[in-house]
């Protein structure tokens, strides 16, 4: 059994390399849902309907979000009752969000619904929220306190950001799903997602840390940043406004501690000494992921450096 | 001000002619609430929405519900999720459904939200709920009891029906909005809708009836029944299972006490002498509503019968 932490598009890709690669029972993947939020009523999602549309193999690979081949007539008529629709739903990413909150209004957990969507869309991973309680990032920007959506979408994550805090992460608990599959992890992936908005609330959940050390698996992280740069959103601004540098390394000092494993572009093979220094093992690799064969041959080589280290002993039992 | 009580299709397009002939500022529209329901977390008022799309010019004029060249990509994955999609919601229709739901949500009246909802259509009738209660019509048939839209569109009106009750009427009220626009009424129309169910709740709202006996402007109903049947629907099977008789004169009895005057098509001219027995002035005209023309046509002569009872004295003040 694999653990994979994840946030949105990257994330969602290296899991979908590792349901290839693996057997995709034997693969869970705990996803970021400090990104949520509420909009016309519904409880949108974005990280995990990327990872449930990604698995499911609806995912448009265009944009990145939403539905391959989805249209946007109910967004028109939203516009039309005089809505913002900054934030582009498809009519059938729309469907969604509307039977996910019917079911979290019944009083299903976050976690039921998602089980219930994925299984209908026949995704045979297991997706689980990182927790059932609601958490929203909300990011301190040159431009004011901004909602992660807000920042991300509307603002095209533009301003520069001084200081990140999750709202709600105080009450927040790993679920028993995210505990039970941690305990029973081989292996545990942290996945090229930003680190500091899609792993970081991740780690951040009170008790998550805590589980992550006790589990006895190897764990290994995938830079999202190559070259310096992020390839898709702002991981590397945010890095580097936050001051931990724009680079594999700073990536890597982020993970200080609780992964023995680290996989780098070759693009960043200059700091293989210095991750090294940290305490991880490095593989120097393509990271980056331009189709399914990619994606699945990135999976392969993270699930083998894993390996590598319970041969090694490292993180093992 | 010309007040008319409408449910779905048929009293859509009479209040389509009278917004049409007359400035349609001065036409307010009454509309039966007891067919809605809640689907997918959603509030779901067909007549409310039908009379809407009907004013605004976007209705779908083959299928008599729903906006005019709709799609249901929404829908094709409400179905994926395993949910039952007897009720054909389109793309644009869910975005009118989400948006009600969520200011219904946030505490404000559906008679608000219609408001709203018709504002940014650029309706320029009123359209009132009838209240702003939570009503339901409950049918008794031979195959049990059936929610109003379980009967109406799952089983196709095909049930027959044995009673009729609108649940949770009894704490229902006439909106301030809906007394006070028959307050100023210079003539009430009864719309070519269903009387037992469309007609019926409205005036089976408590306070309702004595809202109209009260106004003294002339009443004056158009029959939905057109040489014994309906032309939509299941009024005649209903009038006749109900025992009140599928005919124009079966519908005059139900509004007997309560309207001076009655529209019945040249069909059913022949009844045209029991109806006056009832205390009605007749009017025979084509009645069947196939195009704009039709609709302004039938508004322009049911308004002057309305006319010609004023200058007879009849329900004048």
């Amino acid at each position: 059994m694999i653990v994979a932490l994840a946030g949105g598009v990257g994330g969602a890709k290296l899991a979908h390399g590792l349901a290839m690669y693996l057997p995709p029972e034997e693969v869970t993947v705990v996803v970021n849902t400090a990104d949520d939020f509420n909009l016309y009523g519904l409880r949108i999602c974005p990280d995990l309907d990327t990872v449930m549309y990604t698995l499911a193999g609806v995912a448009n690979p265009e944009t990145g979000w939403g539905i391959a081949g989805d249209t946007f007539a109910a967004l028109e008529m939203i516009s039309r009752y005089g809505r913002s629709t900054w934030f582009r739903i498809g009519d059938r990413d729309l469907a969604t969000h509307v039977i996910r909150t019917s079911m979290l209004t019944q009083g299903m957990t976050l976690t039921a619904v998602t089980g219930d969507l994925c299984g209908a869309l026949g995704v045979r991973s297991r997706v689980l929220p990182m927790s059932d309680e609601f958490v929203s990032t909300v990011l301190d920007t040159n431009d004011g306190e901004l909602e992660f959506q807000e920042y991300f979408v509307r603002r095209r994550h533009e301003p520069e950001v001084r200081g990140v805090s999750f709202r709600g992460i105080e009450v927040a608990r790993p679920t028993d799903a995210v505990v039970s599959a941690l305990h029973e992890a081989e292996l545990v992936v942290f996945c090229p997602s930003n680190p500091i908005v899609s792993i970081g609330p991740i780690l951040s959940v009170p008790g998550m840390r805590e589980t992550l050390e006790a589990c006895a698996a190897p764990k290994v992280a995938v830079s999202p940043i190559v070259g310096g740069r992020a390839l898709r959103g702002p991981a590397d601004r945010m890095l580097d406004s936050l001051g931990h540098g724009s680079s594999a390394l700073g990536v890597a000092r982020l993970y200080e501690g609780l992964v023995q494993g680290f996989v780098m572009d070759a693009e960043d093979a200059a700091y293989e000494p210095d991750v090294r220094v940290l305490g991880m093992r490095v593989l120097v690799a393509d990271t980056v992921m331009r189709d399914d064969v990619d994606r699945r041959e990135l999976a392969r080589r993270t699930v083998e450096l894993g390996r590598s280290l319970v041969e090694s002993g490292i993180g093992a039992e």
